[in-house]
């Protein structure tokens, strides 16, 4: 008789949901790829009432939490709730007595790594969270396993699919940020509070979980830099697309030179021909270069309810079909000698000036920047208006973050500057 | 002490000194990831003289195979000879001796599959090749494993280099077939002998293998409809890119729909809005949909020496970390009720006729299109000359492909076309 591995479902929300209807549909094949039963034991949450939309056993159903964290025959616990706690206490617990968790908590993984990580090697278990990165994109297995034999030099995703069809809206039609949002939330795509998403937090917390994963190294959330979308107007928009021929995309980096790691989130201007600007509306793309196997891309539905359950339920068959292996969160000896100060990064960038249009404005910033070093690749002043707010574009080669910065910081406190000046990372590898 | 597995390592041409490299460079970092020691035991070729590029112990070289298919102390064989003889009896002889079977002969695997299966089952041992489909692309291990809980819808390819190159350059630069075939067998992207890649045998291999993994059903070359591109012209991709606003790639496609399995291999016309599109140069990408996690890509280098030995050292780390893990090929019960001929499928298509310029062409071409059924989209004939050869460019409505084919043989057989009329599918998801 073939060995049965039960599972435990705590959080029955839309993905949850979608984890349930995917062992509907597909148990057998699955049974079959891993030679062994699977039995959906028990599916714990809060409301237990409310019609999801999936068949479901109402004798598995249950409020009690510790009917799956208690229950000794239980070998496998989805956590799908989301948070900090209890999801935390629930996964520790879980671990504790001896059981495997999959979650797609990429908040809480982003924030407890380090102790997540304890819990698990101390009870000799795995904990897998292929979902909480890229939604149902392989992503994570594939860079641990196909990519083993590489040392991981750089990973850059667009991995907030809210952002990224904020962003492709804005270029393909032409239309404001703000429309564009308020569109989004009317088709669900954006929370009525975006911050998390347009401001690139989220990013930053899946970008953690991708340099664990890539470069051995856990690095707290507060200790890089993060910045949104939501200084982008249209102007920049056309300017990038028709001028500079580029595209806009909020960005996830992560790499490593010469033991310096740098990790950051920010808007970036891509070339057109980069695989990484043919990501677009809510799709995820996370683009990987190994030392051996050069550049590769994995390409996809980074979130919703059925392509997140596809990793979800794939992490549970990696568990049964590997029972007794190790888990493997990256390089164990990391490269990583130290974090680079977003300061130290050297890019090229795109400015947008708004200043009061009068001759000897571009004398005077042009000459703010020679000062730091900075050299202009183009400028462009397209409207014409004396005496009143003009932008001025303005594309830099190569410079030292630091100059920029401190540049900006001279440039804004001009007296016919009226507004912050935008400046966008370029992306070159 | 930790457990050592010792590879043997038959066929030290550039992907084998590629692998060798790969041990070179980076065996500290994979001996950590699987928690045991590699040791490349033992490297058989013919030619152990001369000089590979990359450092090797002497000592460890041999002309003789039996040093690795008869030590018993070789835990993985990895071949790198290509071919089907002698490759296939030492693959066989290896795994009867108990060793696992690292390989990327596409070729071999996509005759002699059933055999190699067979017997690799037979002695409890794994084969595995990531290598021979999309060189280091993660592509069979997530088809397998991060995807496990997917029903594969379709697997659409882009994974012969040396077809993808010739039709990028025809589209970039504008030149002829012939012209970028000529530049691409000077810079080595194409062999002297172009066939295998540029009449689409090369992609056919690599699709039996897509489809033996995605679907569980093993497919003979000659059971399937296989065509190239060298019958494109400079014309064609012209119209196709500025009129149509579509790209032209060398297509695998492999895809169900009822239980019935489609499998082809065909130049296909792709909107530049689609994600293949963007596979250009000597790129692969890959496209599957699965019933649960929707549309999914990988992209990579699909050949070449360090990125092809990524994935043959990285399926050695698989076979180390798993061991005494049972081989994944697929779904282990088929959908597949049917295989369906080319004839029975339906697609639109774009058509080029050679026709002499006069009064009534158009009239007698529609009349035969629309009595086979088939609706006309679009006509352009943009060079006017009469009495003489002009160019018609054409596109249908979805027609059945039987249809297409009478049609086309029809017009043919007309005294005023002068030439083999040119078809070709438009890929429809």
């Amino acid at each position: 008789m073939k060995k049965i591995y039960n599972i435990g479902l705590i959080g029955f929300g839309t993905i949850g949901a979608g984890v349930v209807e995917t062992f509907n549909r597909n148990l057998n094949l699955m049974e079959q790829k891993v030679e062994a039963k699977i039995n959906l034991k028990k599916v714990v949450d809060l409301d237990i009432e409310t019609d999801r939309g999936v068949e479901v056993d109402r004798n598995i159903l249950s409020t009690d939490v510790n009917d799956i964290l208690e229950d000794p025959e239980i070998d496998i616990v989805i956590e799908l709730i989301g948070g900090y706690e209890p999801a935390k206490s629930f996964i520790l617990k879980a671990m504790s007595n001896g059981k495997h968790v999959v979650t797609a908590n990429k908040a809480l993984l982003a924030k407890h790594w380090e102790e997540i990580l304890e819990t698990a090697d101390k009870n000799n278990v795995r904990i897998c969270f292929e979902a909480s990165v890229g939604g149902g994109i392989p992503l994570l297995g594939p860079l641990n396993e196909s990519l083993g034999a590489n040392h991981i030099q750089s990973i850059y995703g667009i991995i907030n699919g809210t952002a990224n069809y904020i962003l492709t809206k804005m270029t393909e039609e032409g239309l404001d940020f703000e429309e564009v949002l308020r569109e989004a939330q009317e088709r669900g795509y954006a929370e009525q509070d975006p911050t998390f998403d347009i401001e690139g937090h989220d990013t930053a917390q899946k970008l953690i979980i991708l340099t664990i994963l890539g470069f051995g190294t856990y690095i707290e959330q507060d200790k890089f830099h993060v910045e949104g979308i939501s200084k982008i107007k249209q102007e920049d928009i056309e300017f990038i697309k028709n001028e500079m021929g580029y595209s806009i995309k909020l960005l996830a980096i992560s790499k490593i030179e010469d033991g310096e790691l740098e990790v950051r989130v920010h808007p970036t201007l891509i070339p057109q021909n980069h695989l990484l600007a043919s990501v677009n509306d809510v799709f995820n793309g996370v683009y990987i270069v190994g030392d051996i196997v050069g550049p590769v891309m994995m390409y996809g539905q980074g979130a919703g309810m059925m392509p997140t359950a596809s990793a979800v339920v794939g992490d549970c068959l990696d568990i049964i079909g590997n029972m007794g292996r190790k888990g493997i969160y990256g390089p164990t000896t990391s490269e990583v000698k130290q974090i680079k100060d977003i300061e130290d990064i050297k890019s090229k960038y795109y400015l947008r000036l708004t200043a009061v249009d009068k001759p000897g404005v571009l004398h005077t910033i042009s000459g703010i920047l020679s000062k730091y070093n900075i050299s202009i690749e183009a400028v462009t002043q397209k409207k014409r208006d004396e005496g009143q707010e003009v932008p001025i574009f303005m594309v830099m080669h190569e410079a030292l973050e630091k100059n920029m910065q401190n540049a900006i910081k001279e440039i804004n406190s001009l007296d016919f500057i009226r507004d912050d000046t935008l400046f966008i990372r370029v992306l070159e590898e």
